[in-house]
């Protein structure tokens, strides 16, 4: 830390590109936005120009000053960023808006604090961050902005919470969703889907109209593959190419084992794809894996091994962990989610790729266009990606992978009415677990 | 990730310096060790040599091929380390073994994660984590060490847990005792002394007779000022200088306080000492504190706030957080012990300092000695401090001061049967609360 403060010293203020969500100048005069970035104004109407004589930091508590039009009041800050062009370190980045959902949550509780100390965008990466929560968890989120301001981040230029998702995502050049409601008992696969898909409409919506057209999406709330498709079928605005439903935590896990069997070290096995839906079909590819460049097969000369140890054992992983844990796992996820950024904003090493999944249109697999699939890709490190081609898919692979395919057009099926396609019967196979359900 | 991949691409097999905790090496051979490293051997016996021909982990479930007088039989993993000083990367410094109780806990799944990437002691620091913790809390270490592995941490060299501290502080360069019981319904504050002080016997008594004599111990669970006193004097060949009690999270609170109140970036605060008690007692030092290198009192005109609202603030921070939250801040706990372990592993910066809670004897300015108190130090970077002298102790920095160190002495008074020192009284003056305690 004291190391890092003496290389961020020269920077006092805050960043310019944070304008656009500083209430003054939006017109949003109870807008939540809580304070991680001082030279604080009394009022700031307008355009920020060279004011701040006067330093004044306003708490506005729950319910005061706040109109009943506008959920987002909890607190409120406002901040003269006129000067931030003058003192923020020449080497930095322009600051980038990252919305997470669910972010009172375990998860996020991890994630947000890990992108706030710069791990996942970059030492030179200063960062906004757009928390959305429910009413029911508003002080939770206050709880963790003061945690989050507590922890001196230099990159973390503003912390906004608030319950509204045209509000929280305006600007944002990533959307992380996590939040989704846990299947509760009883519940059939098919209520589960309906009742968080009905959720992503609406995030979908809400990025389709406030987000950047150019805003990365990663849906992690399960069912993650079909609410991405909920999600980027409302948002016609942005590239679908931008949605992505998290596998990388599933491939990190197959790596581990893989990694476990060959008595090697994890970063000697590469080339690991994930296939199909994040559920219990999901398709950990040993096929195509390396282990020290050789094929995994090779290495680990046991395919029943692979096919009947490996392969359940990896589906299953996120159950085992909820019954060693009470609760699903959080630290690993958040760690996964970042991976799956870093995937994005770094280049692929070469020859290797890594497990997404998105949009099946134009795949070279055969796999059924319209669903979101999980497929190994590559990035050149924009935050773009493309399927890798000419993978081997041999008829074990080829028999799961149809299976996981089936159950995702099953799943657009029961959420038809959610993405204006009507007419498909919504037959729930089989009643198969998220890997995080028991 | 996949960058560290590609620079950790070398890296085969698993510290040599991890010997001393293989299991098969040290005849422990139902001990608890769960592997993030492989080349995994059949069995081990005596020191490594070149084996490592046939691979094969090996999960004993529990209560299955354990002895009954060693109650670490959770997982067991027998690994050749052999070969590592051959395969690790060049540049990487030896293996340091880190040990933290309360490893089940929310502080801790923050913590260890943080550690096991590479952010606290640096990318080129190897490390093998300890996690100590109850038997009631066995599943949740064993979740923690899958969650763990899940994560591909290339410096993660292994884990182990266990809960026989005895075990965990093996050879341990650094102990960071974060578990302790919190305080129940109706219990007094030297109910919460005596609990938790016997904790602290027994950890101090392990530290001294299985702990490198260098291992620097950080002490998080509270009263953690007067635990790290019963620690250290149950731990004769240990350096007394090598405890702390953790106040840098309170530094860091008045840091952003200050900092905000000025409308100025954290980072341009510094000199900020918390002085005593790691309590509502607590002294945030205003009148030394820097902002921009000036004197903070005079960037902050407004004495009436510094000692009224500011002060009252920083004492009873954690409090509020458990209003928000429900529970004691985990996410910025975490980051703070991290912080305070970078401050002793790396220089100061010229001119500044941090807080430690520290033994007082042949402290400069006046306090008690044989108590552990918090005071401004500075580090050459080698895990030592010193403590810096000529701050200025105006009237009203000296009158809280002391009744700080009155509450300490107090408290050692309480737990003097703990520590061999009988016929003080007891007189728990004011029921104080932690910071952590509403």
């Amino acid at each position: 830390m004291m190391t890092t403060m003496t290389t961020m010293r020269a920077t006092t203020t805050v960043s310019a590109t944070t304008t656009r969500i500083t209430i003054g100048n939006r017109g949003r005069s109870s807008a939540v936005v809580r304070g991680t970035t001082p030279r604080v104004n009394r009022k700031v109407e307008g355009p920020p120009s060279r004011r701040g004589e006067t330093i004044v930091r306003r708490n506005t508590p729950a319910g005061v000053g706040r109109k009943t039009d506008d959920p987002m009041g909890v607190f409120r800050l406002e901040y003269d960023v006129s000067q931030d062009e003058v003192h923020r370190p020449s080497t930095w980045k322009p600051t980038i808006v990252i919305a997470v959902s669910g972010a009172a949550g375990q998860i996020s509780n991890h994630l947000l604090f890990k992108i706030a100390s710069g791990a996942v965008f970059g030492p030179d990466q200063p960062v906004i961050l757009r928390l959305l929560g429910s009413e029911r968890s508003r002080n939770a989120l206050e709880g963790v902005a003061m945690e989050l301001e507590d922890c001196l981040f230099p990159l973390l230029r503003e912390v906004d919470i608030g319950i509204d998702s045209r509000k929280v995502f305006e600007n944002a050049d990533w959307a992380l969703l996590i939040g989704a409601k846990p299947r509760g008992p009883g519940m059939e696969r098919g209520d589960l889907l309906e009742m968080n898909g009905q959720i992503f409409v609406e995030q979908g919506k809400a990025l389709n109209d406030v987000a950047k057209p150019t805003c990365k999406v990663i849906v992690v709330g399960n069912p993650c593959n079909t609410n991405a498709l909920i999600a980027l079928t409302h948002a016609p605005n942005l590239d679908p190419r931008n949605f992505h439903a998290l596998t990388k935590l599933d491939e990190n896990r197959a790596k581990c084992q893989l990694a476990l069997k060959a008595g090697v070290f994890y970063e000697t096995v590469s080339n690991v794809c994930i296939w199909g839906n994040h559920s219990t079909t999901q398709v950990p590819d040993f096929v195509n894996a390396k282990i020290g460049g050789a094929k995994a097969t090779d290495v680990i000369d046991d395919i029943d091994w692979l096919e009947n140890d490996f392969t359940p054992a990896i589906q299953t992983r996120g159950g085992l962990l909820i019954k060693k844990w009470g609760r699903s796992s959080a630290a690993s996820t958040a760690v996964s989610i970042a991976d799956a950024i870093r995937n994005l904003v770094n280049p692929t090493p070469e020859g290797d790729w890594f497990s997404t999944a998105v949009l099946t249109d134009g795949n070279p697999y055969g796999i059924a266009e319209g669903i979101v699939y999980s497929m190994p890709c590559r990035s050149k490190g924009d935050g773009s990606y493309e399927i890798v081609t000419g993978l081997e898919i041999n008829d074990w692979l080829r028999d799961r992978m149809q299976k996981s395919q089936e159950e995702l057009v099953n799943e657009r099926n029961c959420v038809g009415h959610l993405i204006g396609e009507y007419g498909a019967a919504c037959q729930i196979l089989e009643d198969t677990l998220l890997p995080g359900e028991m």
